[in-house]
């Protein structure tokens, strides 16, 4: 089965919760019938779709039965009581492996919920399933088609989480975001995507990296954000961090006064039809009376430039060096099960010195201060969230990046910022996003600026 | 068997390793004779000490006979080549389980090498076997029993590092901190031990809370430093964390100009042998032209003591909001296996929201913000390692601490500040470690100013 859907944002309806929950209250809808929903679009979408590796379809069944009884007796437990949901399958759950997307992981089942996990658990939110991962959340891809052309790559790591909101098949979805793993796939497959403050949401067992982040999927803003001060509610950030600040309450939309364009390295990568798309989108804004300002016009903006100019390749030492030990436990006993990213990676790693990585680590602090500078320049900062609509997969097979280029999202994990995804415009009928980037604990911030530019009819 | 010696710092031979590698280099001892003088002390000692859940006998000898083998060829792969080493079983070890005192994990064997096991072994050292942690390195005690005196606490929740090192059965073990679980326990059982800058040495994959430390216990100064700079030269500190600073070279001794002295919230604990035996080291210290600075003389000092004032519960309360989740997950399937003062953790925990979480942390940055300030008026901070020698363990059976009371400890870990203990005093008999506590990234510093205290004749 293949699928090739038209993507347009004005027309295309994605699948929200907190509008059915309403319906729950009222007795005209509950989880079970909401969850049974689900499941037909996953029976209908999932063969060409590919984003599943497990499916707890019983268990979901039971999770919603008991929300069900919660809503009869007037007490939900939270705003995404009853909601379906799919976790990356590099988390930990209880009731299912985590396999990471590597064979040396085949039948691992620690039989524990990583703390987000048991947060939704917590709040009534309903476990569904596990999402396709790249190989240890890496760049080799897995099975994963693109929700709108199966031909296309759904983008990675967070591959499944990304397809399958894009599908419909669920309303959120949790991934994750090491270099670009939540911004990417979100944009390639239309969906909205919180990758918070470093250490915004608690990442629990998963903690090798100091760039990596989990991230929240959904087809709707007011979904990605409630579910996500859900999770921090109930399991904080990472610890010893103040955890995303915010009210359940989703952000309402900000009209910004002066919006900042970044570029980054992928800036000459933009095929002509997304740039075109772009700077169409950047007048309709100036339109509005938002004040654009662009490389060249600011000094700060220009230094934040240069101190991201190396993004991809100063995250990618940051991490081999990181996960070289681990890297090298599993290239021991499972070397046949590394993909050539990961071999890569490891013997980048291995050619490193703690001096190597101590002078990457200050490189990184110093983009974080020039991000920092810009905090009087602008309210937030824009850029695309890809090069472009999702390639390809057969046009970007064997290459550096067989999932997408990673520039445009991996500004965020290398600076730590909060970056909102949302899926404002088409290119030749497929998504692309729109980022809004800002400062460190900002996520409500540039989620309230990216719900109005969501209304703000750039397309 | 029952052991009782009598400890005396003038006196006392520990089991060390940098003198051996002389003579392994110069062909009059070797690595495997080493580590079957050690077989032979755990044989004697380990029926009362009982500091180990597990020994690899046999992969220690055969990794004993590769050292050996290198040194044959002249290519020792580090200083520590070929050095016996115990690993606290909260850290995950390829070849043996990883229980963590706690019957939940009986059989957890995850068969991989945890950050610093893998830098070990990398560095030739032998894995000899993992050391009695208290329960998930809380405070329920295991079965070990004090190196001098088995009617006495070893601590916690480093008992068997700390005990196995105090027994000379090998020369360092590793150890873990998040209140008080490597000084305190090296100070009961007579060991140097490094507690690092936070961050300073990788957890590998336990990071679940942000005062836990990995720390080096040792007999002597010299082991300590470079087992730690070896580990560190190939696993780095935690991600994001530039790791201890220094080469392999153990620092040399220094003299301060200038020592503050820290009472913290367990002076009004101190028994009056111990209080004595430490006024009595401050005035030797003193006789010897360094200045000591102490409470009521520096207004920057009496505010550090009033941050530090609340240090365990403040650090209770922050270590309970951050292992709330993975506590509700034991407690669900294995409520039994939890002693009480991990319930009383998890009851805690349920009693905080976010919010007050949020508040501890800014409690905790404001006392690094006092110490920071201190960094002007002395070159580093002394105070006891403990309230006292070992206490008895039918004393404390049932106590709010039953191994031993943590404030002295506790406060280098709320500021995440290196500190290191030198077994100079003793007190009835038996050992009571001088900890030396200075700014972030002054581990190199603080064990040279230790060192210099080993050599100022005190006791």
């Amino acid at each position: 089965m293949e699928t090739t859907l038209t993507y347009s944002p004005a027309t295309h309806k994605p699948l929200t919760f907190h509008t059915a929950r309403e319906d729950f209250i009222g007795g005209t809808d509950n989880a079970r019938a909401y969850l049974e929903r689900c499941l037909e679009t996953i029976d209908a979408r999932e063969p060409a779709v590919l984003g599943w590796v497990t499916l707890n379809r019983e268990g979901a069944r039971q999770a919603a039965d008991a929300s069900v009884e919660r809503y009869r007796a007037g007490r939900p437990l939270s705003l995404i009581d009853g909601m379906p949901i799919g976790i990356k399958d590099l988390i930990e759950t209880r009731d299912m492996p985590t396999e990471m997307g590597c064979a040396a992981f085949k039948g691992n089942f620690p039989k524990r919920d990583s703390a987000l996990v048991r947060a939704l658990r917590d709040a009534g939110a309903i476990v569904l399933g596990k999402t396709v991962t790249t190989a240890l959340g890496f760049l080799d891809a897995g099975p994963t088609t693109n929700a709108f052309d199966a031909r296309r790559t759904p983008g990675g790591s967070s591959s499944g989480s990304g397809a399958v909101v894009g599908a419909n098949m669920v309303p959120v979805a949790i991934g994750s975001q090491l270099v670009g793993s939540v911004i990417r796939p979100a944009s390639f497959n239309a969906n909205w995507a919180l990758k918070p403050t470093y250490g915004g949401i608690n990442r629990g067992e998963r903690m090798g990296f100091s760039q990596s982040h989990v991230g929240v999927h959904a087809g709707s803003a007011i979904d990605m954000w409630q579910t996500t001060i859900e999770i921090v509610q109930r399991a904080g950030g990472d610890p010893g961090h103040p955890g995303v600040y915010g009210t359940t309450e989703a952000p309402k939309p900000i009209k910004p006064k002066r919006l900042a364009v970044f570029e980054s390295e992928g800036w000459p990568r933009l095929d002509a039809a997304s740039r075109e798309a772009f700077e169409k989108a950047l007048s309709a804004i100036a339109a509005q009376g938002v004040e654009i300002v662009r490389r060249g016009q600011s000094q700060k903006l220009e230094a934040l430039e240069r101190a991201i100019a190396d993004c991809t390749a100063l995250s990618m030492r940051l991490n081999a060096w990181e996960q070289r030990w681990s890297l090298a436990n599993i290239a021991e006993q499972h070397m046949d099960t590394l993909g050539p990213s990961l071999r890569e990676s490891l013997e980048l790693g291995r050619g490193l010195t703690l001096d190597d990585f101590r002078e990457s680590l200050r490189e990184r602090e110093a983009a974080r201060t020039q991000l920092a500078a810009l905090a009087s320049e602008c309210d937030a900062l824009i850029s695309l969230a890809a090069c472009g609509p999702a390639p390809l997969i057969d046009d970007i097979k064997g290459t550096a990046f067989p999932t997408g280029d990673v520039s445009f999202s991996c500004v965020s994990s290398l600076l730590g910022a909060p970056s909102v995804t949302t899926p404002v415009l088409a290119v030749n009928g497929m998504p692309l996003g729109i980022q809004v980037m800002g400062q460190h604990h900002d996520d409500a911030k540039v989620t309230g600026i990216a719900c109005w530019l969501a209304n703000a009819s750039l397309g």
